[in-house]
């Protein structure tokens, strides 16, 4: 080790000499070691804290030079606009693994400050990994061996679950699991939105102590609870808490149950749409909340309320456009479906962990939220779920 | 034209010369004529009919080649394989917009000849594209010119929606979604999965006369009621349906109304794997339905019964594995997860018109499903939706 | 082994079942055996044939669908558009490894066939690859375990080199390089083209018996010889040649020696383009062959000739828009330049392996060729290097 | 304009509502103004400075994170540490237009701080890029709307290339092929390799007062002449040299004239390779620059010298594995080659206008380069070359 360097940041594991590991059995090869458990989670996953890093100047230099770059500052810059516009609510949309890969804290703070009003996400993001890490447990950082998937094997007997190089032990995604369906046994059985069963979970982890104040670790779902954010998963089955729920309906076959009604999801955005005509998306990924936040647009149209297109949209993606799919499509082809407006929209092609710091960070040192009202949206939807 | 190539295909709208394109009126610029309505929509996508092509050899000599071809030779003989395979249930997982890019009659073949026991899509695969044009609607080619975005304010100003290089005629996408409302309003008032309400789809194709045997054009949505091959959009609101749904709810504030029961899709999915254990994925894209198929191997174990993973499995994308996200995650990764076995699986990178009319097309012309029963799965399902 | 599917087209390796793979010596795991040199270099890749598929149907029938499957019928009809006409000339551009992935024939097909009249590549493709295989040599399947790189070390310890999923002997390269050496050493010591030294290549294996009729291999540069199509290799020694260049010139330090002109290169090629001014590229791949074909245009020009652009232009590449780099900017940018007419153009996103033999093929099966003169073009520039 | 953002970085030029652009004329649509040339060129590239940015802490914590930013900062790291390590020389590998992107002051600076202490590039960034400006010229930042390629046909008339996003004056560009003419008429007739061709570029400029010290820009080519660090293009006559040198040879049909020896590059690189023995690399894209500096090491052995491997590899890149060619081809695929070592070996898939400046200012204000001495590695070949 030199410089500081420390070699473990190089390579995870202790590792031996290259011809040490291939010593020869017979005609059998020793490839490597395999670690115990607690060996290859010992080093978790750390999340950034854009509020000690004032990337101003770089991303303002990025501005004159070409490329991602320059796409990149024209992003930052939109989000700076659309939090100084005062009539504007902002609208968070999370796909792929996010919170695993260390930005958690950002979302937190944009919560936290008043710098997003409303989330609309994949379930693996809100439960399995921002829950998940709220009831004390932790992402860890898997060695660069694994990333190849050879060992995967070896990693499902050991009941830890990789996620390209980061993995989780699968033992307390089980107590996620558990909590889920904790939680789903203490409501009222009718159908719920997904933003319903997720501030219940909020409310969850307040009353078991699992917050700052109390030594626990902070949360996207705490936060939002705490600041009235709501949180829309509209895909909601398809994570933790779907083992969680089927789990409750299985135990209550002919009785009545908690369901979690997708179109409540979808009616309740719409209404904030409608409440709220003036919007912008920060968008990470794609996919189902990428369209469900674009689509509310036509849905207060069905309804009868002729909403504006979404004033600002930022997409963070590694998508490709020529498959034609939702997750890349481009902010002026979802402008012909009448989505969103074109003046100020801006795709970045970057994988998330590198151009949401940069992004997020301009925005929050440019105090672009310091005029900006709280909105509270939860409250406006209480009624409607009565 | 010259050799039986239509300028048509070429170019699809006609051209003045660049000069012309270009001719001045004071200091503007004339760039392109703006074509109307009906000739934007006057070139129908047509759905390639993989029993019209035996490229059997064709990928077998792919089989001995590099790169994706090999790949894709490799995906070809799992699908043979896990259709012979007496014991397998087949799974298939639509993600992206496959069914206006001209894949749709590959789907209905796969369903009538037995060759795909359930399927897990996104909504607007089912609805907005397959369902609409079971109602007599089309999708269109668009011209090469407005694939860059540079023109969809003015096809947002002709009400014509745009995916990539496709049209759809926006007023024609409301009468879906008006008819997917009417099916809401004719069903019990309970929490549905979107399985019953897509099979209700299919019985309102029977009823309105919009099948073959009457002058329609097929759909997966009537082959697979008539087949009964269950259907689920697990994140059903996303689409057309959504604005069906919502309008059907919005119509009964206080009143009892359909809801979309997420929870019940996985329920009754994993119910199939239940029944049925070994099972392999034939996915296209990635997505909630990808994460949705394999999840059922780890909710059948919280149900208590122990489900052997997914035998079989192959993917078609063009998602980066290096963002960590779910759509691009290897087959190898989801195997930590213990959800899917590795012996026979085989990710293709290739967008999907390409690979997937050689993959299905070798399974069907090798007539691997030659003595491969009916499941009928969707019968398995009533006594839990009853 | 059931339906006719070798079992070592899945996996190519004999293999033990998972457990048997991880038994254990004390806290050793045996990930896998290591196979010796022979067992891994005996599968080897076999070049398709497109004279054996006839794909004309298939791609007509991807002209009305979307995405990929209609740019790739774009351009195969471009592919046959340039061929009947009369006045073009076709330029063959190959960067990437072609040739060990199994493309060699077609290459070969479209030289016998008058199908293309120059060819521009890397001198992979045509030294360690083309000009190897003619020499007796192949290029072996690797299983799909060696596709990580977490074995590299094992093979490079057996003198096996590694493109993706391929194998190639070391010692036997090592032969191809002293072989390169041997032509350098028999020509006049003189600056010369690369097409100077690649036909000399073709000398050499006439010479040497090295060709089909003799019962050896065929290849691009014996069959580029007979048919006077000149080859260039604009960083000829970035590849096997280049050491036999190297030692070439190390042994004569102060006398005279061959040596290569990249200058002279470029003036061939643009001689080329004014002797026959209507033109179009077949690219395969980005890199230095496709930005040295198209700068011929502007070469014409600063010699006093005003060339018009390339006239028809095609691009398959899997490179990514978005950096800004040569292989993948789009052939409307070099319009830009003045290099590439935009009539007809296409880009086609898709890896090789699978669109060139749909291309090739459809083109050959159209008989697009029927009429087409041969240009030998190489006896056109036998007196500039006089 | 609120909040200190100038709207001339939002959008270039002055548009007019989006009805106003849409104004008909009859049947015409008028989409948008054709600027004058003046006005395209009227917003340069400015090259970031990564002596103004310290990012140590930002690339500390993405060490803890996951995915491409985790990636990132172990390659920050690795050259860090290769800096540290006396007995290492770096060299620098450039493919991709990045100088044009605005980032050619970090390459200065890498050569002025004793950070790297060689060059192989592509001819383009060193002739077509750096020594472009280095006469005065500059790279223009190219509005949104350029980026479809929808008018490169009214660029081509006004002389304007586009690269991407950014636009070059084709004229300035034709004194720059010009004034390698003159270079190339004022050279000894004999072969030169690319390395003495651009010390005269370097040469010329100091001759020219086309120096930081007489008001010019200051240049690569300028500092690599100054600090004796060679810069190899191996394929030269691919860029605008290439003009030049084409222009010159075509002046002098049977004379002697001068040319550019690509095994001379090769040899001369290896040389350097054989004199000092550690080396690193520092990949900025693939192609022909990176192949060339691996293929140093089997040259060494070629000529009879038993050179170690890379000790250590960085590439930055966004080249897709999945088509088996070289520019994408993993760090780990070259040991088997025998190449590059893999202990310190780090791919980062990003476009490198966001990781370069990331890892080369980690570097510089770790003071990596602190203790490290000059190499003036040209000094080493003038032998060689006399």
């Amino acid at each position: 080790m030199e410089g500081g360097i420390p070699d473990v940041h190089l390579r995870r594991f202790p590792k031996f000499s290259h011809s040490a590991q291939r010593a020869h059995f017979g005609r059998f090869a020793i490839l490597n070691f395999m670690p115990n458990k607690k060996t290859l989670l010992s080093h978790p996953i750390e999340h950034i804290d854009i509020k000690q890093h004032d990337v101003r100047d770089i991303v303002d230099a990025m501005h004159r030079m070409a490329y991602s770059s320059r796409d990149l500052a024209r992003a930052a810059e939109i989000y700076e606009r659309m939090l100084r516009d005062q009539e504007c609510g902002v609208i968070l949309c999370l796909a792929g693994s996010l919170i695993s890969a260390g930005l958690k804290q950002i979302f937190v703070d944009l919560v936290r400050n008043n710098m997003v009003d409303a989330i609309v996400s994949t379930g693996a993001n809100i439960v399995d990994q921002d829950f998940f890490e709220a009831l004390g447990f932790r992402h860890y950082i898997a060695g660069d061996e694994f990333k190849s998937g050879m060992r995967d094997g070896e990693l499902r007997d050991l009941m830890i679950d990789r996620i390209y190089d980061t993995f989780i032990d699968e033992e307390e995604l089980r107590i996620c699991d558990e909590t889920t369906r904790t939680i789903a046994d203490s409501l009222p059985t009718r159908p719920h939105s997904s933003r319903e069963f997720i501030r219940a979970m909020g409310v969850y982890l307040e009353q078991q102590g699992k917050t700052p104040a109390k030594g626990g670790a902070d949360s996207i779902v705490l936060a939002a609870y705490e600041k009235d954010v709501p949180i829309f998963c509209p895909a909601f089955s398809d994570c933790s808490a779907g083992f969680g729920l089927v789990a409750h309906q299985h135990a209550r076959p002919d009785k009545p149950k908690v369901s979690i009604d997708s179109v409540k999801d979808f009616y309740e955005l719409t209404q904030l749409k409608i409440a709220n005509p003036t919007t912008g998306l920060l968008m990470i990924g794609g996919g189902v909340p990428k369209n469900f936040a674009q689509d509310i647009v036509v849905a207060a149209d069905v309804l009868g309320t002729e909403a504006p297109m979404h004033k600002y949209a930022i997409q963070i993606t590694v998508a490709d456009v020529r498959d034609g799919a939702l997750s890349s499509s481009t902010l002026k082809e979802a402008s012909s479906w009448g989505k969103v407006d074109t003046t100020y929209e801006q795709m970045v092609y970057s994988e998330a962990t590198l151009a949401l710091p940069l992004i997020a960070g301009y925005a929050y040192h440019k105090h672009a939220h310091a005029e900006r009202r709280e909105r509270r949206w939860s409250r406006l939807l209480e009624p409607v779920t009565a």
